[in-house]
């Protein structure tokens, strides 16, 4: 049967004071449209697979989070992993505790912080991705159709094509420079990596065993493990253990049987604030408000966040800008250092301690 | 004997949001020093005029901040105006209360919200001018003597000599404009216009009976009103009957027994963010903060204000602005535009509501 592991332990850091490590962006109505990111992920996916087939695998302390956002979800569809690892361990539990519901589970994963607006595109994609990994042995990633030459995300180069909108890999890349982006757009053959994934579990289990035997050995259960009682001690041993590790990194990169499909749901990684900026409607000066009361005076092409919807913001003269407000954090910054976020929050943790974090 | 009143009715709406209209500037730490400018008024005439005889007059709504941050004042030493009609009506009633405790009393009149930095030379004024104006029947006026061509205060035009440090006042001028400004500054004739006063009661009342007798005879009232418990009715009464305007207006501009006293105390009225940032202790990077928590890259010549004392400010680009943060406003504007900011309450409420006012 087809599963959906949704990710849904992320930090954020980039959207930082927005984000927080205790409420991290996907559990935040970051587009002010009354429902966040996490709870926009999950309606997005209900229409191909039923909630009771839907896992959330995500750090422990966000368990409240999830119960709170999303209070249909049952207990035992929610992993909570007991420390981040990034993908590669997060997958391979998801995976072995779905195939000791059903051995043949096909599962598309998926990140629950990303940004879709055309939803139907995307699901059947999915729907065509379940097919393609359910008939071929097959590590399939959706590949956004690039609308720019964007710096910002990673490439992958499609080799040659098994369906109509699959092709085999021939290369992942990293964030190229600009002149290598513009390459990139323009030859037609590069697609963004968007961190969606679907095989069968089975062909995930080989791939990592091939690939990545470090983290796939400390999975390894005999029977009656997994979708048990014993799963959670059984899980802070090992999940501790593994190598902090990308699943594109331990598998993808390195497998022969990977593939990708072109698709262009109007997708965003809304990794950064410009992101953001970029694919949300603006007011009649060029300005984000994501639904906060802004007076705005000679100011344009800003972002502005505020989590108290009591607040109004009154600003003057700033021109492409981020005003992030929270409870305890304001953060102005102009929106081409958003870069330097990681440094703001660095600098601040170490002089004012982590509660800022 | 030796009277004071301190005026602290005022609204400061030129520091909103800091300044709101239910906790205005006098009732703010404004300087970050631990005491708020209406404290640093009481404990600065303190030594002159004894607790007993320093009379405070506000805006009924504020009495409770008044009782708050001076515990030890007596009730009876605070006077209660049912409604704003600037500072004339405020000192006609003051005068009649304590000319009915003391009908040979002298009387220092002054703000509650400037900063004076060099006290012992503005108590020393104080005690001068009190004395001035027990052996002579006049109208002092406290006269700063300018340390900069400034556009935003009134200036007094010194005339013949009274004594070393007091002469007659040959004009009152409005705010000049730079050129203007320049001349005044340079002519060694001009001072700042204080709002500080000392006069002898009697001096004053007949000051006003001849020169604004609209207001004068509203306060006119038999023996056994004031100081009694049918003061507050009467006044209820009287006070909103007065017109709205300045004792400068009123009485200063236009009666002929009016003397300067030319006094350098390290004077600010406050008037402004531009005038606190000038008179205020600026960090390495030539930022005021205020005391609140700043982490700030490539700012300079920035104000910050932050109500919230656990709050930090993450500020990176910013040259020249205020940044004004509350509970519920918070304000990011140019300084050269801090005149707009009656504009910007104006806009607010007549969008938002009053509640932002």
């Amino acid at each position: 049967m087809r599963y959906c592991v949704i990710m849904c332990g992320g930090v954020g850091s980039r959207f930082w004071p927005a984000s927080r490590s205790y409420r991290p962006k996907q559990f935040l109505d970051f587009m002010g449209t009354g429902r966040t990111l996490l709870q926009m992920t999950y309606d997005r996916i209900l229409p191909l697979v039923p909630a009771e087939r839907i896992i959330f695998i995500t750090n422990a302390e966000y368990a409240p989070l999830i119960s709170q956002q999303l209070p249909d979800v049952k207990e035992e569809n929610i992993l909570l992993e007991p420390t981040r690892r990034n993908t590669a361990p997060c997958i391979a539990w998801a995976t072995h505790h779905i195939l000791a519901l059903d051995p043949e589970a096909s599962i598309a994963v998926m990140p629950s912080d990303h940004l879709i607006t055309r939803e139907r595109v995307f699901l059947e994609a999915i729907e065509r991705g379940f097919e393609f990994v359910e008939s071929n042995s097959a590590l399939l990633t959706l590949g956004i159709k690039p609308s720019r030459p964007e710096i910002n995300y990673g490439y992958i180069q499609s080799g040659a094509p098994a369906t109509a909108n699959i092709n085999r890999v021939k290369t992942f890349t990293e964030k190229p420079n600009l002149e290598l982006a513009k390459i990139f757009f323009n030859s037609g053959e590069f697609l963004w990596n968007s961190g969606v994934f679907i095989w069968s579990g089975k062909a995930l289990l080989q791939g990592l065993e091939e690939h990545c035997p470090e983290i796939a050995r400390r999975f390894e259960a005999e029977p009656g493990i997994y979708c048990t009682d014993k799963e959670a001690a059984f899980i802070n041993e090992a999940f501790p253990a593994c190598p902090c590790i990308s699943i594109d990194y331990a598998l993808m990169e390195k497998a022969t049987n990977v593939y990708v499909e072109e698709v262009d749901p109007g997708w965003s990684d809304l990794g950064t604030w410009g992101a953001l900026y970029e694919h949300s409607p603006k007011n009649r000066m060029g300005n984000v408000t994501q639904e906060c009361a802004i007076m705005s005076y000679d100011t344009s092409g800003c972002v502005f966040s505020e989590s108290n919807p009591k607040k109004i913001i009154v600003v003057d003269g700033l021109k492409d800008y981020i005003v992030a407000d929270t409870d305890d954090v304001l953060l102005i910054c102009p929106m081409s250092n958003e870069q330097k976020i990681k440094q703001y929050v660095n600098d601040v943790s170490q002089t004012l301690g982590e509660k800022y974090l």
